[in-house]
């Protein structure tokens, strides 16, 4: 990709209403933009980053034998009443009424549906285990909506649900999801902290929560003897049998006996993936991505592209990394080389690749954005060296 | 995959309200399930030919020189008055007060929002052209929702929208788009008949909507001398410069002299491509997927799971294709032969190898689904014959 093809629009200053520096970067680098308060577009950059996470979360699901299906996020109100949930989530609830005046809810979770649609197919033992799971946009009227994607009204989360006959199977469904969750977070360059946690609104008795340290986290924990404010990216829950006994989702088990099925429910913050990541990895000049989820592994700099030679080294380089398979942006802009530096610091791409004087002696120097530490390469070498 | 791992709730009976062959067969091959009228979840087998949907389009879409985004459910009313819509889609919107009283409104399109974005960024010409999309999650009162997913109060779809400094430039771009529909229509299986149509409440001049033939369209086109009626799927518009006047989204030219900026739009409903496939592509069996989108391209059946050797033998075939990289899966269920071939008739998996009595000598039956065709092939040719 080339920057002056691309919609990138990077910010100097640190715009006035953000705290958190995951928030403050992704205003800056041109990866989100606030449409109201907790409710942001993801520009092209930041859903590269967005998509990333997403797919690194499904491979590992799809893993873990789970299977994908996806919900609407209109529920009917009737549900929640069934489940005896709806005076719960009432204060953080968005519902409209519909035009023949039945109460709609914009999900904020989706245990009621899926269980909806289980109890209608399941009836028998041999039907299960199965775990099923959707990547879904949840809706929540945030009364205090803060930290840019941290805490938003609307936002992207992985809920899975298992289905068991008995505790046992509900024991490996919970340890098959804790697994894949401990390989999701480390595939996205997070170093998650599993702790037990309470059930909460949820029910159940087991649960533990994965949690990122941060100085914007909203939770305590204690974490190698120290208090230290945390961000929740993940939890899972042992629901057990509260949902499937509110409304009647049962099976038949080997001797013809109905029993309400068993239930675990898991979920994983896709948003606080990304602003996680950035509060554990970004230094004063900007963000500084994990490889896995960067939105490109290379940027190349001409540092004067009305310099003939070096704009010609430069694109010959771009154009055989594209050839390589390599993802990888060019600074093409007509800009000083100071800006261009800033910008690709801003913006975190883990290899800067670039091209000034040096070429004169035939070298060119690669930097890599966490340590610093730069290299000069002889141009033919540059591919190897990457 | 194993049938019995998944989740595939096929039905027997037609369900009792659902009228378009589209909607009759998704429900029945477990591919969707309603929540209310005019929101369905897709189960996972629907899931799986939703998201090879949203492949093509997306990579028709990056192919076109198009950058992805995503833009929030959520937008303030306030940026509809200012554009004038809101009285125009007020009898359609889904909205609600929030906990201080502002209405909110759940995109039912996002052509003020995207707006909104450029305006903030966008100031000179150098900055021109691009185009922008995002594959997003639309929501409508819908008045009479009907036939399934092709007329729903919540759909997928993908909304592009370009941004030109001249006339030009948008003719351009309207054309790099239409042509990217024709493509993207194509590999989904569907034969899309481009008309030309009216902007209605969208604005602007020209317009196109691709049309694919069905009894259960709503629309009625002129097609090769017959009245002939048709489902939409895509809609391409010339905006001009409603959008961006209305909203202030000016940039200032070579002479610096300021203008507003011209705008097309480009949208395609992605849950109606998998209606308009089924609609094109069905029997009285059940579906006939096209192979690009088809949810499996091959279903390995076993007619009789309690003999060793057919069991061997379908699960060694099974074995190989997925090592090839064929998307695959076997029917292991212990079920009467006649109920998995009407099942793999009714999904739609465009080849049925057949494992059965034949294998008394060394023979098994590889089917088309579409055109019925069966072949006797040796076990030891059988992957080379798929």
């Amino acid at each position: 990709m080339k920057w002056t093809q691309s919609y990138i629009p990077t910010l100097r200053e640190t715009p006035a209403d953000a705290e958190a520096i995951s928030h403050i970067l992704m205003l800056r680098s041109g990866m989100i933009k606030k449409v109201i308060s907790g409710a942001y577009s993801y520009l092209p950059l930041g859903f590269k980053v967005l998509n990333k996470v997403i797919d690194i979360v499904r491979s590992e699901m799809n893993a873990a034998g789970a299977q994908e299906l996806l919900m609407p996020a209109i529920q009917p109100a009737e549900i929640w009443k069934e489940s005896g949930r709806y005076d719960v989530i009432k204060d953080i609830m968005i519902s409209y009424k519909d035009r023949h005046g039945s109460e709609m809810i914009m999900g904020p979770t989706h245990e009621e549906i899926i269980v909806d649609i289980v109890r209608k197919d399941i009836s028998s033992y041999k039907q299960l285990p199965f775990i099923l799971y959707q990547i879904q946009t949840k809706f929540r009227d945030e009364p205090r909506p803060r930290f840019g994607i941290i805490r938003s009204k609307e936002f992207l989360m992985k809920d899975a649900y298992s289905f068991d006959k008995d505790t046992d199977g509900l024991n490996r469904n919970y340890e098959k999801m804790y697994n894949a969750y401990i390989s999701i977070f480390k595939k996205c360059g997070l170093n998650a902290i599993p702790v037990e946690a309470e059930s909460g609104i949820m029910g159940g008795d087991t649960s533990h929560e994965f949690m990122v340290l941060s100085e914007s986290g909203e939770d305590e924990i204690t974490h190698k003897g120290k208090k230290e404010k945390a961000i929740e990216i993940g939890h899972v829950f042992k629901l057990g049998t509260k949902y499937s006994k509110a409304l009647g989702a049962n099976f038949s088990d080997e001797n013809g006996k109905e029993n309400p099925i068993i239930m675990g429910c898991y979920g994983i913050g896709i948003n606080r993936i990304l602003a996680a990541a950035i509060e554990e990895n970004h230094d004063k000049e900007g963000i500084i991505w994990p490889k896995a989820i960067a939105p490109y592994q290379v940027i190349v700099i001409p540092t004067n592209t009305a310099d003939e030679k070096i704009n010609k080294a430069a694109n010959d380089i771009y154009d055989k990394l594209i050839k390589e398979g390599v993802e990888v942006i060019i600074d093409d802009r007509d800009e000083r080389a100071g800006v261009k530096f800033k910008d690709a610091d801003l913006i975190g791409v883990p290899t800067h690749v670039i091209i000034g004087k040096g070429l004169t002696d035939g070298k060119i120097e690669i930097k890599d954005r966490k340590t610093k530490e730069t290299q000069q390469v002889l141009v033919k070498d540059v591919i190897k060296a990457i």
